[in-house]
């Protein structure tokens, strides 16, 4: 039976996730898909932040440091997202970039695994994870190589002279969903170990760090865990492999006594290690915010509506939008997908760009992918038909053939 | 002639820079000298910091990239910093913190100059830079050796087979300030790169860094130049030097083409390969307000303010103090002082805690200095004349000596 607007009001009705919708700030009668890239504003994020700056940097300035807990937030929000991935209290850190930390992850599982060369990723993944390594490996001129494998291929990839596997668990571009458990058991098999980059899957999708017996991972903040444009990443690094190798970064904070200001560097035996420097506080702060939304919400039910609307709109798609020359680049496979859908369209960046007039906010990634986040905590299903039937007036009315929407000036 | 408090009086009366006060926000009655560690907040901090949330993020969501600039911000603060220390537009760029900025750029230098194994540094300085490069040095495993020197001696340990010189410009604890241009000049004598380190020097005083041919640099902005609680750092390399080493921190905001997502790294050629990801934003727009503050500031106005007052206030010490102890930790010298006063006391920490509880903020550093920063823009002469009132009166009643200011808890 064909789907109409009225399915997804009633859908709507039913949501037990629904009442998230007013935890978030969006412009009026904006369709926003793209909180993969960037998530929305929690409403009391402003709050939080003129209390950091008025407040505790402005009255309390200094002394916020120990009485407001500036110094200790970022091990605070790592014990907050830690029950969103699956890893245990002390066992996550907010520390600088995703990029970054991808570095001090990788020298770290080259550290422990010195006897093999060969590091595991994969070509097309986002790419900063992979230049990091790249620099990584240039820096270290042991003779490291990097082996790019994609997709389904990366299995067979992980042999026994591979020392790390270092994947992003969803494809930024595809929306594919690397199976963890199973890549993770074949990299321990061979006696590898593993770095997981959660960028698209933490606040989007239940993972399981720990059930996955996870070696090491990062995350980013600024995704589907609305933490703010930029904000820090965080570092997951299991207790167990706590004390074994120092990462290479090591700044003050991750010292055993950053307040012995002695000359030589001594590491902490604990995930602090993981940390380098003075953070930014306000952006911090702010995350916890995000952080604080999801400690309410059940990742499963979360899920759960993430995988509806992504079959919705392929459906909807599929239904409605016949013989423009769209063909799905995201698995329909429930455990192959995360939480996005990616189209291929030779015209992907101009329909994008008539889409984002029309007030639908999704993304466009070279060459020809029009990308659609669904961040079920703020998407409701009505955004999912509006979503679908402005894009089948763009195609019908063909105005994204309007000079506008050709110009390709955009960054991000 | 003994000072009194009228002649305190008498010089904000002249004072040019008095104005300035009124663009920051202090508490009431709070004497603050520890501006050195944390700068206080400008009054347009928060609206700023509400335009980037509520706005730029709330309204305009990931357009904001493009729209507000985000992308760029980097570079544009960085050439708004530049007037205040010597540079060129485009030499200096965000990124990152003070430490894992000194990482890039003494493997920048230890690249360029790979025929030579030394670097200088200065064991007494601020751990996190001689941490850092013991990091580097560990993770190169090339035979690299630091070589620490202390204040005058550092020129005799600057021989011809140092690939690098890396010093703090002005010392955390002792406000010694280093003679950048001789230093530097040896450095280049005997074929050796410099980073200099401005923490504690970046809006306390002019910095002349291309006139003293300086390679290379590094400085916070939460300091002196009122940036906000952890905000980001600065990078500055020579032109002369760009494009001939890459930083090895290689991240996609460095890439030659960041939106191409090339599965290769191509090192950009100009300034912004030193940067690697993603920035916090809110963070970063906060700092432009602090610059902006400088932008209309004359910095020979704040070296001369800033001069006269720690002479006051060293004068005021030893003509109001003598007999308790205190011994100046300071050079009195013009040419060797930055813009702090550090006093050795055995009690010091006692008698900083009872200071602070009489208003009067500064902070104490292991294992017996008391530290005063000052900060022109926002320091009167009065509270000069006010915190060494304070202090005589915490030692003639001995009220340090309570229970409660022994308690050596302070992280800070």
């Amino acid at each position: 039976m064909t789907l109409t607007r009225e399915d997804f009001v009633a859908l709507d009705e039913q949501d037990v996730l629904a009442p998230f919708a007013d935890d978030f700030s969006l412009p009026e009668g904006m369709i926003y898909l793209d909180g993969n890239s960037l998530g929305a504003m929690p409403k009391v994020a402003m709050a939080r932040a003129k209390q950091v700056i008025e407040n505790e940097w402005g009255v309390d300035l200094v002394k916020s440091w120990n009485k407001a807990g500036w110094f200790n937030i970022v091990e605070k929000l790592g014990d907050k997202v830690a029950t969103l991935i699956g890893a245990k209290k002390g066992e996550v850190i907010y520390c600088d970039s995703t990029g970054l930390n991808v570095y001090k992850l990788v020298a770290v599982g080259l550290d422990i695994r010195s006897d093999r060369k060969k590091i595991v990723m994969e070509g097309s993944n986002f790419p900063t994870d992979n230049y990091m390594v790249q620099g990584l490996v240039k820096q270290l001129d042991k003779g490291h190589e990097i082996v790019f494998a994609e997709g389904s291929d990366i299995l067979a990839s992980i042999t026994e002279d591979v020392a790390v596997v270092c994947l992003t668990h969803v494809h930024y571009k595809t929306g594919f969903l690397h199976n963890m458990k199973e890549i993770t058991a074949k990299a321990h098999d061979v006696g590898a170990l593993v770095v997981w980059d959660l960028c698209h899957s933490a606040g989007a999708l239940p993972v399981d760090l720990n059930g996955c017996n996870v070696d090491m991972a990062v995350g980013c903040s600024y995704k589907y865990l609305n933490g703010g444009p930029g904000s820090q990443a965080f570092v997951f690094v299991a207790e167990r492999h706590h004390g074994k190798a120092a990462q290479p970064l090591t700044g003050w904070w991750g010292h055993a006594e950053p307040f012995g200001f002695e000359r030589n560097y001594r590491p902490r035996k604990d995930i602090r290690q993981f940390s380098t420097g003075t953070e930014p506080v306000v952006a911090l702060s702010m995350m916890e915010i995000g952080l604080d939304i999801f400690m309410r919400a059940d990742m499963n039910e979360i899920r759960k509506k993430s995988l509806k609307q992504t079959d919705l709109f392929i459906q909807l798609i599929e239904e409605r939008l016949d013989g423009h020359g769209f063909s799905l680049a995201t698995p329909k496979d429930h455990d192959s997908r995360g939480s996005q859908v990616s189209i291929h369209c030779e015209n992907g960046f101009a329909i994008m760009q008539a889409l984002i007039a029309d007030n639908v906010i999704g993304d466009f990634r070279a060459p020809d992918i029009m990308r659609f986040g669904f961040t079920p905590l703020y998407v409701s299903y009505v955004n999912v038909w509006q979503a679908v039937e402005s894009l089948k007036n763009i195609m019908e009315t063909a105005a994204w053939k309007r000079d506008e929407f050709n110009q390709k000036n955009a960054v991000t």
